[in-house]
């Protein structure tokens, strides 16, 4: 991975040599986890593309997920305007961040409820897992299965029902029914790129690059 | 804000008293910038529903945004597995959370380059901001403001023109001509929620509800 001295040396190192690092979902945007990295652990992980923190507590290097198989693949590093922060853009290898078995780090809310709900720029790419998922295991009570042994033109054509149901919301102008009619429309959306391959990060990624022109 | 008195104390303050904090966008999902908190500044957290760290280098609480007006109002606060990292989700006032202007601190790659493309989960709700931007500030040049002029017929067209080629791409299968065509159909979504004045999020905040139903 490359990288600019400047960058590197602009980082401020704590009192341990440590900075801390932020590992953040590439498809998801969830913040998996929180740890630390040293000079070398930087050093290792903009070499290798893979996630390599300093454990505080075992006092040395530690590549994530070299035991645990839950690899992590560094597609962006960034550095905060301070230098005493560092972003890793992440993709997931298992989906599964914490040693706990969970998806993220971060699933304790303060009110100590478990969350489970995803958040607002979580949701298509979650939806899209969820589809993969009935998909790959099938279960009986699915509208997914259901919905996707009846063919892909059934698919689309159910895309396009939503597609409609969805115009005549928006010139209808009630917010509730907008929002219902483009969710079951987005919903159709994500299962129609699911059946075909594309992955909903894939379409973002285009919107992405027209970003500047996209208006 | 309620709290559980159990989470509360399975945060492990360190030598300094301190917590990690990443502060995450509740649309964007961006990470707008990492801070410190001590339980003072959490409890006033909670308490108020903005966020509110403490300075090390000030060794002062801090409500963030309290000069500038760039407050984040906290929508909900997390903690980690092992209780030494806070997360807080929040809706940051202004847009700009970096002292340097910025609307996030980690505008800075590791390559020296700054960065530009929002990331994949990202792009809707950055898309409805610069929508919303272009219908307030009307610039002659941009593609949005004609499409606006040309009436709310017009826009609803379009999204039904995108949405037929994005049927059509999908049942070709050339993963390019999906990418582009959804990228389109997405963007006059887009449009047409925003002058309708329902957010992204609004639209993914029902599709998250339905979340465990949604397969």
């Amino acid at each position: 991975m490359k990288y600019s001295a400047d960058v590197l040396d602009s980082i401020r190192w704590n009192e341990e040599g440590l900075v801390v690092v932020v590992a953040q979902d590439y498809n998801t945007g969830e913040v998996r986890m929180v740890a630390w990295a040293n000079r070398e652990a930087l050093l290792k992980t903009l070499e290798t593309g893979f996630a390599h923190y300093y454990s505080r507590s075992r006092r040395s290097l530690w590549k994530k997920g070299e035991t645990s198989g839950q690899l992590q693949r560094v597609l962006q590093v960034r550095v905060d305007c301070d230098g005493d922060a560092v972003l890793y853009i992440i993709h997931q290898e298992q989906g599964v961040a914490c040693h706990t078995g969970e998806r993220n780090c971060f699933f304790r809310s303060i009110d100590g409820s478990k969350v489970t709900k995803p958040l607002p720029f979580e949701v298509l790419a979650r939806l899209q897992e969820v589809i993969e998922d009935r998909l790959l295991k099938k279960p009986q009570d699915s509208y997914t299965v259901k919905i996707y042994m009846e063919g892909e033109d059934r698919i689309l054509q159910k895309l396009g029902e939503e597609a409609v149901e969805s115009l005549l919301a928006l010139k209808g102008g009630d917010p509730q029914r907008i929002k219902e009619e483009l969710s079951d429309l987005l919903y159709f959306m994500v299962l129609s790129l699911t059946t075909k391959g594309v992955s909903v990060a894939e379409v973002m990624e285009e919107l992405s690059r027209r970003f500047k022109t996209s208006e």
